[in-house]
């Protein structure tokens, strides 16, 4: 893996069959690899469509179900790091959690994120939503460390937590990666500028990875995949349709802007305290 | 005082001279307030250039120099509260302060706000500025509670550090008040972004007043001075130039979009705590 990254996102049309879904993100884990990606990112539910009564059917154990085991081959066989974007995960005690498995160059299992806060909405919009209908919690913040950075992993909801983003990036996260679905309603209105101020506050690279809209899905996904670097520029971005988006990060950019602006050192800890309980 | 705000932003052109500086702001308030404002802003340092040098000989007492008279005196007849953008404030000890008076309607005093965070940086634009060559930092959270609105305050720099917003509105801050001068390299960067951002995760009315760009002062200011709504709408925003920028604030939003988004409810407190110290 070289030194610097370069991110692919699998911007991919979910559809009511797991077959086609892991069939085509496969496909486009090796476009992005093609590419020349060396870490490729999937989104949010990419096997499973987002709906609560979905995810106990779809749901599979990690690292053993069917699908961490074809993205275990598939990062090996491309040879690159592998966020796999979320899937409904039964443990065994039969409870269901949003899952993000991330796999390494030899197609080993690097760990883990179970979505800490769960979409629990009634949106003014009309679309109402509720994970804790079928989904639980997870319980801890997860780092990735790999030898070209190290990676913190976000769940779509979380994201909109300062907090946890935060902690991450003062446990030296590079790289916030996040796995998403913001819908027609909330994507226009916060997808882009929470992607960026996190990037802004903390200085780190984001990368928000988002299924393309499938206008007969239940839930209309906003797409718009996006990567952020430190200064919150956008480097890549997308609209709503099926597409590989890919973008080079210089991670030294982390410390030039924070030699610049520096916004770590400035936090008055003095005043206010951030802790993991 | 209604129990909706009408609020006003003075967003002036500040000037290397105090007379001129201060019959500005009384004037473009009495503008604000014949617009049926009853909370009018001004922005930071709007009494003095934005120049670390400048800071010593433009400073004041607070609550009893000539700059806290006039706010006073124009904020009874005026019968409005105001937020005074901040000054240069002398202690009694000769220390100096980046600090933000307020006045109620009978002219009282009613709080003040030191800046926290001190602009420290030296950004790749080539802008330098450390106003901790002559300014020292302020060591308190500042809640200004009125019959209309909880208000909290932040100078500039302070909205950058999300802690501060956060722990303000689980205080119950209602409005976060934001006089600030972002400059042309951080303004188009940061600015907009960082106001909606604070009002999105905190789902409370955020209010930036910046002063007038200045073309023949040392420090650009940004200018585009913004109002943001509990959903990160914007109400109000404005260039560069000078100008009374006002908007209606229907406080009830905040509950609209707390019960619609409950953000505040799912943050996971078993997993983090942030405190004041």
């Amino acid at each position: 893996m070289k030194a610097n990254l370069r991110i692919g996102i699998c911007q991919m049309m979910v559809v009511d069959d797991k077959e086609s879904n892991l069939r085509k993100a496969r496909e486009m884990i090796r476009k992005a690899s093609r590419q020349g990606c060396n870490l490729v990112v999937l989104p949010e539910m990419f096997n499973c469509p987002y709906e609560s009564m979905a995810f106990p059917s779809y749901a599979e154990p990690i690292p053993n179900g069917e699908t961490s085991l074809l993205l275990s081959r598939t990062a090996r066989d491309e040879h690159i790091y592998l966020v796999g974007g979320s899937i409904p995960e039964i443990d065994s005690g039969g409870r269901i959690f949003n899952s993000c498995p991330v796999f390494g160059p030899d197609g080993q299992f690097l760990g883990c994120h179970r979505k800490v806060h769960l979409f629990d909405v009634d949106l003014e919009s009309g679309l109402s939503f509720r994970e804790s209908d079928t989904l639980k919690a997870g319980n801890n913040l997860t780092i990735i460390p790999t030898p070209a950075a190290t990676l913190g992993i976000l769940i779509c909801y979380d994201i909109r937590f300062p907090e946890l983003s935060r902690l991450l990036s003062l446990s030296g996260v590079q790289v916030l990666v996040v796995p998403a679905a913001f819908n027609t309603t909330t994507g226009p209105a916060h997808w882009e500028i929470l992607l960026r101020t996190r990037a802004i506050d903390n200085q780190v690279f984001v990368v928000g990875a988002a299924p393309a809209t499938n206008p007969v899905a239940s839930y209309h996904a906003w797409g718009h995949s996006m990567v952020v670097d430190p200064w919150g520029s956008v480097l890549a971005s997308t609209g709503s349709t099926e597409t590989v988006l890919w973008a080079d990060l210089d991670l030294s950019r982390i410390e030039q802007v924070r030699k610049a602006l520096p916004l770590l050192r400035h936090r008055r800890t003095d005043l206010y305290t951030l802790k993991r309980r």
